[in-house]
């Protein structure tokens, strides 16, 4: 069970304290953690809090929206972020096109742009940059790198302990291309998080909040696991849902079910 | 405004002959039929309507759907209606996972093996078969071909006369290889049919009914157009729109819109 790790934004409404003790109770030794978390607690309390418990942060999300104004100084501060909280890696969500466009290349232009301009500080501060390619029912309003080959395209001209990429199932299970790329991500040493989440049908209004709990779906997540190891990964692996029946119930809860649906459906 | 023709979906609740009737006054030459218009009219009174208003039929929508049982004969009649109806087309929309099932790569073997079953048919009856790659969002439950990649690829082993694809911006316009794709396309004469609809952002619950207008959405529709012919592609640019607020409104008025977004956005 040493892998799986929880990340933050399944038990949203557990406060980070309790989140970490649960984790700790039940022999989870990493979390994924969110900017919000550092908003309401502190880099610094937070990272004590998780690492007195003896728990390790597998990940902060995120940075990325390169679009939207302002976005240098907001990364920069993202990424100053994942070094006080001891996060190896921000993950990148790059922003959908601007408003009023229509032009993806354009789009994916500036995201290669803005990794340019920070890699340097993400280097320097050793957190390593994860873009993470989005569903491309996302396409438009999050994230206009729609495939793990356009996430390692972006990241090649950089080094590798720098800007690397976030395999999640949820994105890419469609994709019959993926598994190529994923050992190509490998060859490349371009993993940088694994994020777990199941896909149900029917989808919700705004498509972001439907995501299930490994096993409740139909994504091959083994699959996914024996890919990325295959590919030289051995790091976590984070479980990842949003989904609001999920936030609705208690904590403990949901972690026991994570727990169980990873030790069924991915290890 | 030649090519421009009215897929029946984008005004579902005009009936046809009232349908027909303004198309042929708005100077509109194609109409996309559905197999529900067969069941309602009859498919040689409903050929007929057409044919004497001047109009040709441009595509029937749809067969496919190889995982649901009893695929094999309601292909072979949707292939019998659209050579009773005169439409070059039927476009196939293959169906998503089997219920259960994870297995993408079965799913799409049983795509290949249903098309290997209905090319001679669809060939003998002067019908083309035309897989119509669905957007990723669609995969589990609707289409397991995802891709332009995926479409050609599955046409391929078949005589280009037997079997094409679709062209629909709605669903490839976030895919950056689907130039190349179409490029392939029109080498390998394969573009049966063109579809245009726009994407607009939320999405609505269940994601079918959230299309837009051509000009109304973010996708670069005359870029599409342009590929398609530079592919070789010469036929109608059917605007086949599935959205409530469209759907809500008088046949004669969404005709209009499509028209006019037609003309500013595609043509």
């Amino acid at each position: 069970m040493t892998r799986f790790a929880l990340n933050r934004a399944t038990t949203k409404h557990w406060p980070l304290p309790d989140l970490v003790r649960g984790c700790a109770e039940a022999g989870v030794t990493g979390v994924g953690l969110w900017r919000d978390d550092i908003a309401e607690y502190g880099a610094a309390p937070a990272a004590e809090l998780i690492r007195d418990a003896g728990l390790a942060v597998t990940s902060l999300c995120r940075g990325g929206f390169f679009t939207t104004p302002g976005w240098y100084d907001e990364n920069r501060r993202a990424i100053d972020e994942a070094a006080e909280v001891g996060a190896p890696a921000l993950v990148l969500v790059s922003g959908g096109l601007p408003p009023g466009s229509r032009d993806l290349n354009a789009a994916r232009a500036q995201v290669a742009g803005a990794l340019a301009d920070l890699a340097p500080h993400a280097a320097a501060a050793g957190v390593r940059l994860a873009i993470e390619p989005l569903h491309p029912m996302f396409c438009s309003d999050r994230c206009v790198v729609a495939s793990l080959k356009q996430a390692l395209d972006l990241a090649e001209p950089h080094p590798a302990a720098a800007v690397g990429i976030v395999v999640d199932t949820y994105h890419l299970w469609w994709d019959d291309t993926v598994w190529d790329q994923i050992a190509r991500a490998g060859r490349e040493q371009r993993i940088a998080c694994f994020q777990v989440a199941d896909w149900l049908t029917p989808l919700p209004a705004g498509v972001l909040l439907g995501r299930g709990l490994p096993g409740t779906g139909c994504v091959d997540l083994r699959r996914f696991r024996e890919a990325v190891d295959a590919a030289g990964y051995s790091g976590p692996v984070e479980v990842e849902v949003f989904a609001d029946d999920v936030w609705s119930r208690p904590g403990p809860e949901v972690l026991a079910e994570a727990l169980a649906g990873y030790r069924d459906h991915v290890a």
